[in-house]
């Protein structure tokens, strides 16, 4: 068993209307069925028309790819200098939206195909109906990745073949149940392709050899490799989530949350905030049952899910400055409360208490 | 021109103390000098004996487990429910610091080479000393990924070639110099070994031909993959780095900061705030010099480096519940100052105007 990676010599330039299926074909007559195509993405946009006419340099130009950078992207995942990681149309997350000025005219952008997926289709059909071929086709671009240094070619669009081989209810010589394994072979044979093509110049299809029985239809195609942004533990970058925390502090909403407060993240919160809070205020957690009662009785509008109260007073003697310095350190508290994933209102202080005011958690 | 990816068949279960090299070459004698051989490391780990017991279920189990992740974790990068991706001491991120418990017995879990490059090193040069075989070695692993689903295989250790083919300086067919393209390719061979070792059963090794001219030892290994955390834009979890930013609002340092604030953003936080402040509540950005030099004179303590004032009154009547509130929303104005990046500091008012506080910016 071996599994063989070749490069398809001779493309040439690729130019908007060109018919890649016939280019493909003539370049490589010794194409077999079951072989895996890797096409470079920058060739299915240029036959495809996905260019846009920019100006060579200066600001202009980086006020038209400035453009044409939001055209592409759905959402901003993280931005530092003119950094922009960004998540397409497509799902994909990509610096630039996959933007490409290289091995094009200085004139012209490269945006991503349309549908990567549609594309690898409609060649494998072409490839198929033609030229009696029956390959899997990928549609392959470079990308860059958190926490690992230098790039790698992945698969934005398949058709022939499912993007992931899942092994998830296989069991090991060992007896255990392989639970997580579902691996992108996509990306894998992507990878593969650009050894071949970054060893050759200007070679913009690869081919796996060997690794395919059989070509299959029934899959949805690099879609199923699109993560959810919901599902994903590095939605947004790391800056652009502090400072979201931050404006969250800011406009945290009013209102105990509908579960009990955990006491322990309560005292957590009051001690992450005891380095900070004005000299001698004093924040006292209550959650006895009795205490809350009288207060529902005398606080107007104490809701009745509170589960909790923080009593707070400022420091004496009492004085307007005070009072504010006082209101700034429990909004400190309703932050910590909220880093704790507890919600919070603040309300006024409960008649004939000696607090100045209290917070509901 | 082709690569071929060919699978080491026979090597069988490796255990401790086992000699990987006389395994590989007993089981390969076809191999050949230029040969880039890619060996999972759990066969690396249980040669080198990188086992530790645990009970094979329970909570027992799962306490004895999180000790282990814990030995085994530099940071914890991401957390949520069960799932916990950490930066190992080596400065890989990875879920569970690359601790599998499959291919192995259910009484032990198989950790990383404690240095997969040394590993890949030793490898390389026994397989040339003892079988006068000048062959490239990679460690490989399975990961996840941010953004995508499904698993990829990628290097955790190299010897015998770079990790990083750097394109960077050449210049395309258009005249374009070509910035960014240092490839991994250590990940895409991985990624290729793992297609072939996919598609056999335990076959823990795969060789790469014909992508080496020259093994070459002058390199750094695949350290050149970690990137360093203050360089990523994803350094943390979307939730821990939001988590993060609370905890920041709620700590707010005192202190206007070193450099002017830009007006506008001053302004976008008051915007921010708007909706959330007390009704009726004023808040005026002042950044006419004079004014500020006046205050300067008046105010102890004000810092000569400020560079505005948001003068704020509560809503009249001057109550002390007022007052508290106040405090809370000039809190809530600092930590919208915070997310666009400005410093802020709580002032008492300045004797003689009508604000009840001040903040610095």
């Amino acid at each position: 068993m071996r599994l063989e990676i070749l490069p398809v010599l001779g493309i040439g330039d690729v130019t908007e209307g060109d018919d890649l299926a016939a280019l493909i074909a003539t370049a490589a007559p010794w194409l077999r069925d079951g072989d895996v195509l890797v096409v470079t993405s920058k060739v299915v946009s240029k036959a495809e028309g996905r260019l846009v006419d920019v100006p060579a340099d200066g600001p202009d130009r980086v006020a038209a790819r400035d453009e044409v950078l939001a055209g592409e992207t759905a959402r901003v995942v993280a931005a530092r200098g003119a950094t922009r990681i960004v998540q397409t149309h497509h799902g994909f997350v990509m610096a630039s939206a996959g933007i490409d000025a290289s091995n094009v005219d200085k004139t012209r952008l490269v945006l991503l195909p349309v549908d990567p997926d549609a594309s690898a289709r409609a060649l494998r059909s072409t490839l198929r109906e033609r030229y009696d071929l029956d390959v899997a086709v990928i549609v392959s671009d470079t990308m860059g990745r958190p926490w690992r240094n230098g790039l790698t070619d992945v698969a934005l669009g398949v058709a022939g073949m499912p993007a992931i081989r899942d092994h998830r209810g296989e069991i090991d010589p060992y007896g255990n149940e392989l639970h997580l394994t579902q691996m992108a072979v996509v990306d894998e044979l992507a990878g593969a392709g650009e050894l071949i093509k970054g060893k050759c110049d200007q070679v913009p299809v690869a081919v796996i050899r060997g690794y395919l029985g059989e070509t299959r239809d029934d899959d949805e195609g690099a879609r199923a490799l699109v993560r959810d942004a919901s599902l994903d533990l590095f939605s947004l970058g790391t800056a652009e989530a502090r400072a979201a925390g931050l404006r969250e502090a800011a406009t945290l909403a009013d209102g105990p949350g509908p579960s009990p407060a955990d006491p322990a993240a309560v005292d957590r919160a009051i001690a992450a905030v005891a380095g900070v809070v004005a000299p001698g205020t004093v924040l006292t957690h209550v959650t006895d049952h009795e205490v809350r009662a009288g207060l529902v009785a005398t606080v107007p509008g104490w809701p009745a899910s509170a589960t909790g109260l923080i009593l707070g007073a400022p420091p004496a003697p009492v004085d307007p400055a005070d009072l504010v310095r006082f209101g700034a350190d429990l909004q400190r508290l309703r932050t910590a409360l909220a880093a704790e994933g507890i919600s919070s209102a603040l309300l006024p202080p409960p008649p004939g208490s000696t607090a100045s005011a209290a917070l509901a958690v």
